[in-house]
This record gives C-alpha cells, sequence and structure tokens, in this order.
C-alpha cells in the first residue's frame, strides 16, 4: 500500500509511542521473576534444603573451621565516598568510676559506616537493572531511605550448604591472576578437572580464589579498582547449574576491567537481579587452599539489620 | 629493739598502706588471668578443637538449619542512650540517572549505632571488674576511643562446636519463665536430665531457652530490663565444665533482678573477665524447642570489625 | 483544510512530541536562573551591601540581643526518618587517667544526624522543581552523596542585614494562628500597618511570628505536621521587594495544609528555586514580640560544613 | 591514757585518712568556683550586657561584614581519631520520581562526625583540670554519653560585643608567626599599642592573627599539632580584664610546644575551667587584618545542640 507522508507520520508515532511505552501498555514479563514465585525473596537459597545441608554436613573430615572474613576499618580499602569508623565508649564511667560493690565497668561501641567495606554479601537490593531489582521489585517501591522494605538482608535464611572452592591461581599457575583476567564456563570446567571436583549442584555456593588478596596492605588502589573474576557467560553458566551463592577473594567479584563490550557491572546484574544468586566479596580463603580444601560446609549467618542492602560478614567453612 | 612512738607510728602507717595497696606492691596474680597464658586473647575457645567440631558435625541428622539471630533496628528494645539506624542511598543516580548502556543502578547502606542491639555476641572487653578485664587486660592499656587494641572481637576464631539448647521453660513447665527466675546448677542439671542430655563438655557453647522472647513487640520495656537467668552458681559451674560460650533468649543473659548480695552485672564479670568465656544475648531458639533440637553443631561467624566490644550476630544452628 | 484522520493522528503526534519534548528541543531560558548571573550561588543575598550592613546596625537602639535558635537533640520533633543523636566521650581518660602534671582532663563530642532538625536554614540546594533547582543547577550535577557540589551551605555570606518580625498572631489577635492559615501580600501589608512598619526592603530578613513554637512539647505531632504560614502569593509578593531571608516560628514555614490548588511545598520551590530566598525554620522570635522589637539587626553565620543541604543555625537578632 | 598497740594503730591510721581524704573531708573552696554564683554556666559572658552590645553596635562604621568561619569537611586537619563526613540523600524519589503536581524534589542532609574539627567554639565542659570542670561541676555528675547535662553548649547566650583583633604577624614583623611563639602580656600589650587599641575590657571577645592559617593545605600536618599562642601570664592577663572570649587562627589555640614547665593544655584550663572563657579555634581573620579592622560589633550563635561540648562555628563580625 502507497502511505502518503502524514499517514507514514502516523506510523511513525505509533512505533515510538509502542517502542517508549509499549512494555507496561502490553504487560510483559517481568526480566527478573523470580522462578520461585511473586513473593520469594530468597532466590536460589530455596534450593538449599535440609536434605542438602546434611549432605554437606559429611563433607567434614577433618573438623578444621575456616574464618572467610577480613577485618573491616576505617582503613579497608573502600570505594570512593565509603568511610567506617567506630567508637568505643565508657557510658557513666567517667574518672574512673564503677558500678556496684563488685565495681562493674564495661565498654560500649558505637559504628558508623557504609556497609560495603570489607567481606560482603550483596543482597538483591543491591544490583538492579535501571532500577528494576529482583523479582520484579522497582527501586520506588522498595527502596527507602530507612532501609528497604523488600530484599532487605534479615532475609536470607540459615545458610549451611555445600561450598566449593574454586583455586584459579592454580590453575593459572600463578600467584595471583592477573586483574582483567575472566573466568567464563572454559575456566570454571578446567579449574574443576584440575581439581578432580566432579560438580557444581543447586544450592552449592562456589568460591574463587584469586590470590588478589595478597595485594591489601602492599597496593590497596589496585586492590580495589580491578581484579580477576567472572565474565556473563560463566555467570550464566553457574546460574544455569542453580548455584545459590558466588563469592570470590576480591571486592569487585566480577571480572574488571570489564569484558569488551560488556556493560558496567552487569555481571553483578545477571546473578542478584537475573538469577537470584547473591555475591560475597573478600572472602579469604588463602588457608583453605593451602588445604586444598575443595569441597566443604559453608555456613553463613548475615546479621539481621532490618532492611540492609549488604552485610559484613565472616562465613565459617568447615572441613 | 624498744620502739619509740614515732617508730610505732611509722610501722602502723606501713601496715595499713600494705593493707590499702599491698596487691599491687606484692605482684599478686592478676584474677583475670588466663588458663591459655598471657598473650591468649580467645578464652576457652581454644577447646574448640577440629575434634571437637569434627564430633559435632555428627550431631546433623536432619540437615534443618535454624537462624538465631533476631532482627537489629530503631525499634528494637534497646539500654537506655543507645541507637540505630540506616540509611539507604543510590550515589549517583539522582533524578532516575543509571551506569553505562545496561543501566545499572544500585543502592548502599549506611549503618550508624550502638552495636549492643539485637542479637550479641559479648567480647571479652565488654566486662571487666574495675577497669581489668580478661587476661590481666587493663582498660587504659586497650580500650582507646577509636577501638579495642587487645580482645577486640575480630580476634574471635571460626566458631563450629557442639551446641546445647536447655529448655528452661519446659524444666519449669511454663510458656516464659519469671524474671528473676535463677538458673544455677541444680536448675541447669534438671534440665539436662529432663531432656536427656548426658553431659556438658569442654568447648560447648550452652544456649538457655526461657520464652522470654516472647515478649518482644508486646512489652518491650519489660523485656529489656529484666529476664531469667544464669546465676553465679550456674556460671562458676558452667565455667568449671569449660564451656566456650553461653548463651538465651534474652537481653541480659544473667538473672535480673540480681541475686540477693549479687552485684551488678556479676554474672557477666564471673564469664567475661574471669573465665574468658563468651555470652550470646536475644538467641532465637523457638523453633529449636519446638522441633527438640537438644545438641546441635552451633556455628557462629561474627563480623570482623577491628577493635569493637560486641558485635551483632546471626549464629547459624544445623540439626 | 479538511483532515483525514492519519494526518489528525499526525498533528496530534507532532504536538505530544513538541509538549514532551519541545523545551530542550528549543533551549527554553531556564525558569531558575539567578538574577545575578550564570555563576550566583547566593541568590538575593547579594542585596546585603555594606551600606545595607551599615543601616541595619543603626537599627540597634537597646543593645538586647535575641537568640533565635531552639535546641536540637534526640526529642526536637522531626520529619519521618530523620533521627538526632550526640555521644560525649572523653578519649584516653579510660579509668580515671588524665593528662601531664597539671592533669588535664577533656569531654570531646561526636554528632550524628540529619541536619534538617531544629533552627533551620534552608540552602538552595534543598527544594527543586523535578531536578532543577536555582540557577539552573541540575540535581545529577551537583547533588552528589557525599556533599553538593554547587550551592552548599558553605556558600553562604556573612548575614548582617535589616530583619523585620512580621507579628502574625498579633495581626489575627490569637495566642497560635491556626494551622492552614495562610499569610498572602494582604496579611502581609496588614501586620505592617498594625505594627507600624514602613517598608520590606532588599536584603531584608522578614521573619513571621505564630505562636506555634508554644506547641512544641506539647504537641510535637501537630507542631511538625502541620502550621500557618506563607503562601503562594505572598511568597511571590516578597520575592519582588527582593527580601534576602524569610522565616517563621515554624517547621514547614509555608502553610499547612497547602493551600487549595497548590502543589506540595509550591512555597519552598518558589522561594529557594525560582527566587535565591533563603527560608529559615524554627525560628524563637517569642521574647522579641514581647518586646516589640520589630525592626532589628539580623546577624547569622551558618556553620560552614562543606556540601551542606541546610544548616542547624542559631541567629542572633540585635535592638 | 595509756594506748595499747591497736588503739595506736587505729589512731595512726586515723592520720592516714586525714591525710589522704582530707580536703574533701574540710570542704575547702572549689578553684573553679564561678564569680557569678553556684548556678552560672554562662561564665564571663555575664559581662556581655545590653550596655556593652549597643556600644558594640557603634563600632561598624563601614557596614562590612566578615564570616570568620572555616570550611568543616572530611579533609580539614583533625586531631588523631577525630572523623567527619556528610552524606546527601533524597529520600523517596528513587528512580527520579517527584512529589506532587508540581514535581518537588529535595535533597536532605546527615552529618556523622566529631564537633572538634573546624572552626570551633569551645564549651566550658570542654576541658577540666583531673575532672572537675568550671563552677565546681565535676565529669561524673555532668558527663554523660548522650551529652552534657551541665555546661552543654545549648547554654550559650546570644553573643554581640566588642570584638578586639589583635595583629601578632605585624607586631613580630612576619608573615607566619613561628610555633611555640608565646603571647603573653608584654606581647598582648605591645600589639594594642602597635595598633592604637586602647584598651581591652570586660565582656570583649580578643582574637589573635598570626598567619598561622596559610598553612591550611600545604602543610596540615604541622598546622594542626603545633602553634603560636597565648601562654599562662596572658591567659591570666586576659582573664584579669574580664574577656568573654579569646580565640586566633589556629587549632590549638595556646601556644604549642607548651611553655617551659607548663602542663598539657594548660591555657585551656585557666581559661575554660578557672575563669569561664570561653576558646573558640580556627577563626578565619586574614580579611579583617587586610583592612585593618581591629574593634569591631562581633556576634555569634552556635547552634544549640543540647548537651553539645563544643560548636562548629561562623561567627560574623561586623565593621
Amino acid at each position: 500500500m502507497r502511505m502518503n507522508s502524514a499517514a507514514r507520520l502516523s506510523v511513525a508515532c505509533a512505533i515510538v509511542f509502542v517502542f517508549a511505552f509499549g512494555a507496561r501498555a502490553q504487560q510483559q514479563p517481568c526480566p527478573t521473576a523470580s522462578k520461585f514465585g511473586p513473593d520469594d525473596q530468597i532466590g536460589n537459597v530455596n534450593y538449599i534444603t535440609p536434605a542438602k545441608t546434611l549432605a554437606a554436613s559429611k563433607l567434614v573430615t577433618t573438623g578444621k573451621a575456616y574464618r572467610l572474613g577480613i577485618e573491616t576499618n576505617k582503613d579497608t580499602p573502600a570505594y570512593s565516598t565509603r568511610t567506617f569508623s567506630i567508637t568505643v565508649v565508657q557510658p557513666g564511667q567517667v574518672a574512673g568510676t564503677s558500678f556496684g560493690p563488685n565495681k562493674t565497668t564495661y565498654n560500649d561501641d558505637i559504628i558508623t559506616g557504609w556497609v560495603g567495606i570489607g567481606s560482603q554479601i550483596d543482597g538483591f537490593g543491591h544490583a538492579g537493572i535501571d532500577n528494576l531489582y529482583f523479582n520484579c521489585n522497582r527501586a520506588p517501591d522498595f527502596a527507602m531511605v530507612d532501609g528497604l522494605k523488600k530484599l532487605g538482608i534479615e532475609h536470607v535464611p540459615a545458610i549451611a550448604t555445600r561450598g566449593v572452592l574454586l583455586d584459579m591461581a592454580g590453575y593459572f599457575n600463578t600467584e595471583i591472576v592477573k586483574e582483567g583476567t575472566t573466568f567464563n564456563r572454559a575456566e570454571i570446567e578446567g579449574a574443576m578437572k584440575r581439581q578432580g571436583i566432579k560438580a557444581i549442584e543447586k544450592g552449592d555456593v562456589v568460591l574463587f580464589y584469586t590470590g588478589w588478596m595478597k595485594l591489601l596492605g602492599r597496593d590497596d588502589k589496585r586492590f580495589i579498582s580491578v581484579n580477576p573474576g567472572l565474565g556473563r557467560e560463566g555467570a550464566r553458566y553457574l546460574a544455569s547449574l542453580g548455584v545459590a551463592m558466588v563469592g570470590s577473594d576480591t571486592s569487585n567479584f566480577e571480572v574488571i576491567p570489564f569484558e569488551k563490550d560488556a556493560g558496567l557491572y552487569e555481571v553483578h546484574q545477571i546473578l542478584l537481579a537475573l538469577n537470584g544468586i547473591h555475591i560475597l566479596e573478600n572472602m579469604n580463603t588463602e588457608e583453605m587452599v593451602k588445604d586444598r580444601a575443595w569441597e566443604f560446609l559453608f555456613t553463613l549467618g548475615p546479621a539481621r539489620i532490618t532492611g540492609g542492602v549488604q552485610a559484613i560478614i565472616n562465613p565459617i567453612a568447615i572441613r
């Protein structure tokens, strides 16, 4: 049909209209919908069943327990505006006074700081796609200034599951894997093969060791700004396996500089927003690598601060 | 020798002097010395060996994991001047802006508050006797305004050990044990017998269930100011058994009103200062009691905030 | 011309297009442009010249000085999520220690809180129109999470100018003017006439007394949520007179409930964003009204916290 | 009477007791008592009468107003553990939302930090002698962790009085007076003579200009740790003249290194604790020196934060 220019303009307008507003007009499925239903707030943690936990407990053979958290203080490398400080006080004990005939004295502490410093768990409220977060939660609906009203860190259930440690430094035969080195499916499978790990399963926590933490205190600037890490294909691969959480011994977790053609923190979006998989940062697995503790019982209880986006954590791995 | 009155007076004064200051003059052993040596900072956690952890892992029979932490927020009952608040921000995303072609958006959080609110671990820097803390640490030497320089919460090792839950509400055959009800040796042994718990061992974490947490949100004032709890004899008894930590579902842990003739928070002094045993407060064991989960694998990794006196925690019990 | 439906649609689309994007497409003048030029950050404070200050100093006849600030603390009525707390510490003086042979002891203080509590000055970064602020500053360009990069409170010059106090309670012949009572031009001129104030001039600070502060401590909820105050016409009127600042003894300053057909905080937009006139809140002029101190030297130096949006203030009026 | 040894011992002990505690037993006058009576909390500010203020207002001849405050932010030089940060938020405006048909948007700010950073007023609760503060206030009685219960900064009345600027850099004929240079009576009188200042009077605010602030941003370490300043004799001299406040363009105000045989911060004790004279730090008088503004109207309203020890200030000088 031959269209006159007015008609063409109409069609153009209509296309513009649909392009600009079409998603809402037609009720397209939300890309961050949870496979566990519209009320889900815990994502792939749903895969950590009692059977899973029970099986993981049987991975304990030596009884050695590892503390995965690093210290958080005002000198911990942190992003631009993030700060942290602790103040210790002795209320009511000025001038050496104490309480009662038993002379009780006590110290109390006050924390002021950004949570995103040190060993971290990213809640699902941490990263989104244009203000759309996991399970179709839109920021204006839940991200209030006094705390998240959905996806808050207090919702994370008790975590006790199988942990898998991928020794990427060993895989690349280096002490510290170079920044920008991307871990995708091939590297993940290659490391598993090298270490004799048969499978990564639903509900697992997968940790990457890169040696990057050796830079802490030596080159904090480099430590915080770049690192080796997971790429998009690797993220989608682990998502396809149904892992509950992923982590590494770096601050950013995903590879930086970002992959060619990747957006900013796209892996965070893939894991947190699109797949309901938590990210763990600054996990200190140095000693576990020395002990070749590749599979273990991973436990984690983030402090349940209502409405928190992230939490400063210290998971316990037991093998 | 015949002494004149002046000389006698000198002697008398000298005796008074010795009486008043003798302890320091004669270098008496410090009452808070650790049995684990002058450099020890972890107290009875020393008893949690790999063998202990391994044995505890075998207590896992169902794979059910319990989250023991309650939520911490501005409405959590807290002592007098303690306050808590969280602020959620979206740095650099004013007016709906985002980052990159993938439109990354993110929330970040900032915490401002006293640590002693909600589910707690008391570090050994929390309570002392006239400014003398665990293992002979004197407050002026380690309690700095920007953090404890000894006994800081960052020193707590990975905790994975046998947990024992004493159902005191069941023992007293009540829903909520009344405030001022004291748990001493007889009550502890009585509860153990009723529940079929054979022994409390070195390195155990012993938790008391009282039902007191049912008052949360119903009568916060009563919840925070009084509660049933451990008495001095009970504390010494558990210390004699070498437990690593004790806890309960109350805020104060020890019995309040205090026992007749007891000082203020004397049980805290006995456990923390004199015996190097951590105290856990506001442990939510409601569900464990329903499941009769009396013995279990207890895991805990307090956030490693350098110089912290306490930590907000969320231990994971697995059975 | 007879248009077919396609053409009509085209025209409609075109109109929509222009309506939605026309302003940007055509580079219209920014509505918040300062009459003092593109680099201006101080607005009508530009009208406070040395001559103005000198003249104002001559208004001092009794030498009585008034403190206009109220106290700010954790109990000061504040909006929803705003909190405030102060902590007093004695660094390095635990257990009664002091410094030097002269036994110096000292207290130090730490503040944690929202600035918008108590007696306030609103900077020009406080209120905007769809993220457009005074003098064409767009929020994404200057409102950074670690402080405003333009319009920060540190830019406010030394304020010493003529102050005018309008006794609206006297005008309405009441002790406390009722909430929702609007002050527009007629009320302003009526009060001036009643009080014998000849004129309001360029560079003046105009304060309204309503008696509303008598509710503080009696009905904090009502105090904070509604009040009498300036309306839109009154705001435009004062703007036409070139006042530098306006204020009142209420928390919201402008009338609430808002005027019929008014938007939310539209008067804030008129004064701050469109006219570069600061707003002062919670100005305690009770004693000045008792003394009939209608014209006076008004002085104010807000604490120069870099990047601040507002400041907690305590102006000094001298008469 | 013949006394047995036990009786003698009692007597001896009694003598020792009196020796040790006699001062308190005999009720010696408190050295920090205010000349204005036992309830006084404002010290020499009592000398700022309306007559004083009126006379000071007549010192205004040009109408030029000076802002004496410097900026306070995270980079302002500060003592050891002191930190400061500001956070700007847009509550409820995530993803570019706004309020109402008039699209109100707003920024809000939150401050976290030690007050003792930047331009300061030291309240009388700031420095004491062995926990004894101005007007016999003992720290255990008023220095509570949630604010001072006496001597809080909220008590400072409206300050409008004669200001005197002593140009010590001019007196010593240098750009920056060297650290450790002490200003005692001879220097004060010498500067007055050089500048033609006839007298320092009761209720005056005396500011010292040293040029030290030129080090800000050039050598922050030196700026904060040492400076020229008032010595003990000079402090007692100014106290004898009944000044209300003293200040300078340095952080410490008093001379550091301290005078030979002086204690630590002894001048602070002399002024604050013994004489009820406030200290002002980091007063930027650079421009006033250029203008030879030696005598002026000094105004100051510290933010009335209940229980505050100090305040961040920005006094306005008018000449």
